[in-house]
Parts: structure tokens; sequence; C-alpha cells
């Protein structure tokens, strides 16, 4: 597979980056953006991957009322770090996942700023460019753990809070890239140790869940059991090393138990 | 004095990208980490600033016992965001500031990665590369807020939760890089609307300051008065939109003032 979409996304990352100044429009929720490069992208993904793969359906963020099937499905965020792209971070990437069955069998998300391309697929490992990734061994008091503040739920500030001010104490500091896929890209590399959302979305985490899985590492439902691909749940990804502890110290915060 | 002081850093950047695996040491603290190439690149910088401007003293991060004194002084950190660094994040940054009677005179920093070379002069503007910066003109409830941990203070832990914890309603969406100069930088071209940390050193802040207000943005002592270059200060720096909203907000969080 990866040869038939890896032309298909490097063509989204030129059109991506052709917007200099893209139009942005307010989704209606806290901080909820999106701008017209993120359609653009998302079309013309669709369109393309729909002539290589005509039985594929469809599950991407700037659609509605699509819903998870066991069927072959593409789950795809045309534009993960939808701020940092029209706020000029160059800290966004482009995200292809796809399930069959319900299960991930292939993943990949684009760097287009750093042109770096991760993939994936089930038993055969995760790469970048040409190099095989393989997830961090660092104990969880000298980790570095990216999060996500699930900032369009204003009913979960509380707990992203409390999460905070009980994590910052037991690892070596925490990053916010704005960009799940790639703070998951990150621990899949090893450049951090873990990640976590209150609430994340299937076409935030679909991809890069499988390049965590085959770089070594684990992903979950931080409140326990597999991360599932029809709807948001409380996403966790970590080294083998950290995950148990991390995971601990998450369920630890839900509870408000100190 | 950029032509004289930009080929300078420009080779401390090839020096501090040649370390593929730089030896890591434990400075002691918490989180507190230095490598080989950040002694190597400080060593170079000083024996080559050295040369040019025979008469400049020093303040640097990996330096010990200096004192500021009125005389031309060049305030220096060889690599900002060292445990990006070693995590192989690709955000870290060379930073040279210089003061005189303990004002800012020059400012200059280099993002290696990307080759972003920031630099500023009083009254002749901040500029990336050849295009003159603006910081941005979005409204606290949109603002983009990057902050640094103070990873390094335990008994700063607290103050930074709960600084958090009042941020997030108000604002977009925060960002936490793991490099204080970068999010400065940030602050100065637009790619975010503020920064501050509780405790910075002067080292991390004093070229980025002097771009922030070049770009027509304001640095401050988070509890009143002017940045000063002697000690570490409660740090902030935001556009001119947001500056007093942020600060009031952030004196608010510390009192512990609802």
């Amino acid at each position: 597979m990866r040869h038939a979409i890896e032309p298909i996304i490097r063509r989204a990352a030129r059109l991506m980056l052709d917007f200099a100044n893209p139009a942005v429009y307010d989704k209606g929720r806290h901080a909820d953006f999106v701008t017209e490069a993120d359609v653009a992208v998302q079309e013309f993904l669709i369109q393309q991957l729909s002539v290589v793969f005509p039985q594929a359906r469809f599950l991407a963020e700037e659609g509605e009322g699509q819903q998870l099937t066991d069927g072959f499905t593409f789950i795809i965020d045309p534009i993960d770090g939808t701020t940092n792209y029209f706020r000029h971070r160059r800290c966004s990437m482009i995200s292809i996942g796809a399930v069959e069955d319900r299960q991930p069998v292939f993943g990949m998300a684009l760097d287009p700023y750093r042109d770096e391309l991760f993939y994936a697929e089930p038993g055969r490992g995760a790469w970048c460019n040409d190099t095989r990734l393989r997830v961090a061994d660092v104990p969880l008091e000298r980790a570095l753990i990216g999060f996500g503040t699930a900032p369009y739920y204003e009913e979960l500030f509380d707990l992203t809070g409390r999460t905070f001010v009980a994590l910052l104490p037991q690892v070596a500091d925490i990053r916010r890239t704005g960009s799940a896929c790639m703070e998951l890209c990150d621990v899949a590399s090893g450049r951090s140790d873990g990640h976590f959302e209150w609430r994340l979305q299937p076409w935030d985490y679909c991809a890069a869940t499988l390049l965590v899985e085959e770089a070594g590492g684990k992903c979950g439902n931080i409140l326990g059991g597999p991360v599932t691909y029809d709807s948001a749940i409380p996403h966790m990804a970590a080294s083998a090393r950290v995950f148990d502890a991390l995971q601990a110290l998450l369920q630890r915060a839900y509870r408000a138990d100190p």
C-alpha cells in the first residue's frame, strides 16, 4: 500500500503548502478552527484515494455523519495541527490511516516541513523515510511526555489541568506541540516517551497508533482497554518502559486521587 | 554587529549539529541536563567572539560565578533547548544577546534546523532572515500562549500548575516547545501571542527580549517592572494587544486569586 499512497500524500502536501494565507473559519466550539486548506486537502485525498481504492470508505475530520463499518476504511486528518498551520508554526501533519474489520491495517503521516514520511503496516515495522523506528527506553522520572489539551471541550479543562499538575513532578518535562499526530510520531521515533489527550478523535490517532505499536510501543484507552476507531476516546501512547506507570498516574488524576 | 557575529553563530551551529549522539550529564537538579555539545559550543562562541570583541565580558549558561557589570557583555545560551537537542527533537536555538550599561544592544538567535536567523538592534527592527518581524494582533481569547515549566525548580511546580489551570480556559490554546528562546522568537514573528516562565535565566531571554520589543511587542517581569539581566526573573513577553491582560491573569494566578 505504501507505494500507492505515498505519491498521493506528497501531492496533498504541495497543495497544503501552496496556501500562503488560508482563510480561517470558526467551527463553533472553543478554539476549533478550519481553514480552506483543510477542506481542499481532504477533498483531494478522498478523490485520489477513491481512484486507487474504489471500494474504500472514508472517515475524515472535515466530514459529517460518517460511521465506521467493518469494511476497508481510510481514516484521514487532512491537516493535523490546524492552528499551527494558519499561525505559520510549521508543525502540522497529513495523516492517513486505514482500518479493516475495525483493526488498523496501514498508517502514514507526512511532515511536509521537515520532509519526514512516517509509515507502518502490521508486522512490517514502523519507518521514518528509510530509518526503522524504535521507541525509547527511558524511565518515567526522566521521561518527556507530550499531551493535548482537548481545547474544543471546555468541560475537560479541569481534568486536563489536574492531570498536568499531577504529571509535572513525576517526569522530566512535558511538551505541547499542537499536533497529536506529530507527538505520537515523536513517541514512535523515541523523541519523547509518551503522549495522551483526554478526548482524541480517530483521525488524530489512527495512523500514528499503528506507528507507535510497530515501533515497539503501546497504545490504549487511558481508562483501560484497547484503542477503538469509531469515536473519540481518552487516548494514550507510550514506550513499553513507561506505559503502565503513565496510565496509572493518569487514572489517579482522573479519579482526583492524590 | 550583525555581520561580525553571523559567521560565528553559523559556525557554532555546524559544531552543534556535528554531534550525532552527544554525551549527556546531569547537572544535579530536576531535569537539568548538559551535553558535551553545550560545553563545546559555548567555548567556541566565547573564544571566537573574544577575538572580534576583545573588551567583551561574558555571561553564559554553562559558566559559573559570573556577574553582570555595566560593561559590554555577551549573554549566551549555547544550546537553548538542551533536552530537545539530545532527544533529537530538532527544536533548539543558539542565542547570543549583548548588553551595555545593563541594557540590550544586540540580539541574535539561530534555529539551525530550519535555517532561521533572528536578529535585532535597538531602533533598527527585528528580522528573521530577510523578513521584518511584527508581533500578532490577536485578542487574548483567541491567543496562543507558550510557557516554560521551570522544570529545574521543583518549588515552582505548584505555581506553574496553578497558572496552567487559570490560563487554559482564557486563551485559544497553550504551547510548550521546550525552548524559551524559540517561543520568544515565535512571539516576535507572530506565530504565537505570548510566552512566560516563572523563573527564566538571562541567557534564555536576553537576545529574544530585544527581538520581541523591536517587533512591536512588550516584555517585562511578570510581577511588574522591566526586564533585568543580572539574574533569573519571572519573565513574560507578549504582543502589545495581549500583554496587559496576560500579565493581570498571571499575577492573579500567583496570588492564587481565582
